[in-house]
């Protein structure tokens, strides 16, 4: 067996991508700072992407991408991106304020985009990329990327049966001593992830929005702050996001009628717990003024979850609904209702923490 | 040795107690449900408290005392206790509507008294307790035992060293499946240890609360809330409390500028962590626009603490203020700030979370 | 309601008891240091049981239990309690040494035995007090707690079931910073627990023991040692017990084939973990060779267990076999069958951890 | 900028690397399989070594590698690798029943050897390596991987302080639902981890060695285990290491006379607790009888560990030895002890735990 063999024999190990070659989709990454480079390695992973070029402001970030990856091209300007025919979709991962601009642009250019969360730094601008994407029939996909999860998959798979019953609330905690983010605060740094999780789980919006949050550097970024969502009907979401926190926490408790749910993120072997435990009470008229409520302890139990990479899930699906002509699970809309919320929360911290009607 | 000479040793194991017996305080502890079991076996147990009666409308329940207690007198009403010259002091242990009146009255009677918290179910009722207690120079004790557990009070000492540097925040998490109370909501009933400990800390009241809350039984009573305290400078004091979280939580997290700590009060091991972390950031002038922040990550301390029951501390600094005629940590005065941020917080839960300045 | 006729309620209020009073069982309880007075409480909280007297060569001791239990006679000499004839039953909670001896004078003496675990501290002797007691129809029980305990029931049913397959091993560590014991080594102290925790899941004895430890203080009594029991089969049990460890531990990992579980006795929530994982192999001849071995990850359940206080059904169980005339759980048999294997472990140490045949 | 601009600039980025080019080690991996990707990757990385070459008897093993790393040479047959000038240095991840073979045929040729652990599968073999290289003046180190991790290096430092007092005991469990081997049984797999820390902590070897495991599959290889080593002076090392357990677990103990420290490599927020706790006794003459031993409860502290990849200090200790001619921390004496002990261990589980003198 020789070398040239051997090298041959690569061409064999998985000849449908090479035969398909030609339905690769072609795509380019923009940005290559934190997140650049996870696309990057999942996109020439996955069997039906490909990365035909990437472009960063900062030359030093594109040219560590050319070391590792010899034959994605480095763009020298944006535009290149926007006008090579063999690029059909561009994901976005530059700083926030920048998306609105750069999804617009590549759309007009009929390019796929998928956005890095979140999809937007305004609603107005997010409304825009959602009209734009549907006129020209492009896939708008955003990056919420816990929405590919394994473990919240499995969590909406229980919500949805019904086994907890009616849900009561959420109270969601992301905490970590964070990297600083100089053009975002710590709400549209972190919030997206859990907002992202509770529109996918409660399939609504929030009736109103309010939150507090303070900053303790020169920036004047919050960099502590608490969301409440009221959804009616008794249900209220809590997020809990900060960057100063001494511990890493990244825990959803979801209460329910019959049984209540915690994830915890960080546990590599007990990510999510059912409780089958609750209160119960006898709500008939006669037992109105002296309550009788009790409650009930129950097994415990902890699904296994697969332990998969949610980004290769979320390049796998952008591809096929380039391909197949579908919508992603967290496509432009799903996006933009988590905008709506962070603006809201927004305007709450400066207005004192009053509550917004979406 | 005979047995009428064992008896008899018995009566020189602890002759300072009963030479001094007339010295001791003479208790009478109304309430003989849930806490005023705990009262009695404390006030038993110090050496310089005697429980003379009890009382309680439920006669099952005192009968239970008196069985345990057979020297322990059962008053057939409330009034007998007031009347009774042996009886110094009282401890209300009754539900929260009764606080006042029954503190009230004891004042009136001339006896100290130590009331569970929340010391009054409103401000004005609190208020007038205070003033009482000052005209007729008897002692007037809120029973926050947090402010006397060990833990709570090697934090106070750290948080008084300086050693966190400038505090940023506080967050505190008092969650479980709960005992649901007749009479008040998961905020009066659970929200007056944290804010205890919080007002020990600082020392100083919030500038304005705001809080959120939801029920979910026919009694209408909040079972979820959330309160947010400002007490200005960027400081801010958030505080889950919850009857329906299938997981127990006691945790507070004090954020400091230097280092973290936090207190989880369920942890027998380590209930304090105080980690040598936080972010660093070159405030210049010139650096405002390119916020150079980063984060230090340091070792984690987690000091040795006493295990002792903090109620026998409550009672025993009781019985020495009226003896020796000092003012109880946890007096009058603190009582009162606590029930001024129950009232603005229920007051906010109505008004959709309304920010309350106190 | 008067006082009195309070007091008269009392009579009532657990008429049974009172009409029943000939028939309840008379205790003595002989040693009233570390564990007595948890015997002394249980028996007095027990409807069927009544302690009638107490002994103990330490004088203060006793008199601590005669101060909260005015009611309860303190003995002069252990011949007393021998030759009372309300006292049928006796427990002994004296140092290990001195169970053999007063065992056997209180079965001679015709009296029902609870004996304080290990149920002696040679193999003759605990011989000796099972054929006494057989031959004069005597309850002997061995306080083996743990085999009363609502956790380690839960595990025998689930065991039982045959859900976990066969037993590949069992994992017992039970080490924390101890109470150093005059009379006995860390063995004889600590793995009875362990021991008859794994008699009774098993049902039957072991092979062969072989065990090592070593001394740190000048008692030369082992304070670290490790037990490996071999059941034949390939079932092995092997017990880490130390009383020089900075972290309590108290965990037994028990291995199957098809399901494992872990108990923690420290756990309030979660005591008892059922793990659906295990290795599937293809044991067919043809892959003998090329060991065609994978490991399954599955679900995790943890079964609510009520929280009732072991030494409660210990002297129930107790009174119950003297009323009605059975063999209680952890029976002499068992008792001895332990003793055995603390013998031959306490050999194979001075051996050099030879492997002792029982 | 144009695109060959900023290749050019990739040229000047690592300019020392390039320059120092002909001083870089060029070294072949042989063995693709499990851990061999990871010493490609960590040599790729290290600015002092150059993977020329890679050899795997699986092709499809190699294949991958080329494809990743493009410039990587694969050779067609093991001698290839030992005729090549331009390699100087050879890392052996093999199946362990094949380390002697190509690490003495790797030194016969002049190439320094980097073997993974354990260095041999006999003492003989492990010996006539150590001579050899000894001989040829050549590097010969051992993976022992855990010697070059942070918190192994911290342990060292607070062992070698004192600060812990006398070692008393180490206690290690490496268990958890493993990949089965198919040439060693656990002991080989798992247990040179511990060994060589334990030899890195302590510097000298055990006198005795028991150990006693059992097989649960048709291999017969056994796959849980626990060994014995005795140091002499009531120090005692025990390690369980299972191929079976549900639960991951990476712990071990060691305890002084003053303080005893906990290493959990599975916390990544605190890997090493130093607990301030131990035992107190009086050794005077008069109190050996009395034994007054009580223990002390203190602070806990958790030094901050760097969180660096251990195989990349390993190769670049690789490389340090090769260019400035120094021995290894895991030299090859070092990778024989713990052969030597592995060996031992083996003999005492076939001959039923008999201990065996080193």
């Amino acid at each position: 067996l020789t070398l040239s063999e051997l090298r041959g024999e690569k061409q064999t190990v998985f000849p449908e991508r090479e035969m398909a070659g030609m339905r690769l989709v072609g795509v380019a990454v923009v940005g290559c700072g934190y997140w650049g480079p996870n696309l990057i390695r999942n996109f020439c992973d996955c069997s039906s992407t490909c990365v035909k070029a990437v472009f960063d402001q900062d030359t030093a970030a594109m040219v560590r991408i050319g070391r590792a990856y010899p034959t994605v091209r480095l763009a020298k300007r944006f535009a290149e991106i926007l006008e090579d025919p063999e690029i059909e979709a561009v994901a976005v991962a530059t700083p926030v304020c920048t998306h609105v601009a750069l999804t617009e642009a590549a759309l007009k250019a009929g390019k796929h985009v998928l956005v890095e969360k979140p999809m937007a730094d305004n609603v107005a601008g997010g409304g825009r990329l959602v009209s734009l994407a549907k006129e020209r029939s492009l896939v708008l996909m955003v990056d919420h990327v816990y929405m590919y999860n394994a473990a919240v998959q499995r969590i909406k798979t229980i919500v949805d049966s019904g086994s907890l019953g009616s849900i009561y609330y959420i109270d969601s905690v992301r905490i970590n001593l964070g990297i600083f983010q100089d053009d975002v605060n710590v709400v549209w740094d972190l919030a997206p992830h859990d907002l992202s999780i509770v529109d996918y789980l409660l399939g609504h919006p929030p009736r109103t929005v309010s939150a507090t949050g303070t900053s303790h550097t020169v920036s004047n970024q919050e960099d502590v702050a608490y969301l409440s969502l009221d959804f009616g009907e008794g249900l209220i979401a809590t997020f809990h996001v900060n960057w100063l926190s001494p511990v890493k926490v990244r825990q959803m408790i979801i209460g329910g009628s019959k049984k209540s749910l915690v994830y915890n993120d960080l546990s590599p072997s007990e990510p999510i717990k059912v409780y089958d435990r609750g209160i119960e009470f006898d709500s008939s008229p006669e037992s109105r003024h002296n309550a009788l409520i009790s409650y009930r302890m129950g097994d415990i139990w902890s699904p296994q979850v697969p332990r998969d990479e949610p980004l290769q899930n979320v390049v796998r699906s952008f591809a096929a609904c380039i391909r197949e002509g579908g919508d992603p699970l967290s496509n432009g809309a799903v996006g933009l209702r988590v905008v709506r919320i962070l603006e809201a929360a927004q305007h709450s911290i400066k207005a004192q923490g009053s509550r917004i009607t979406l």
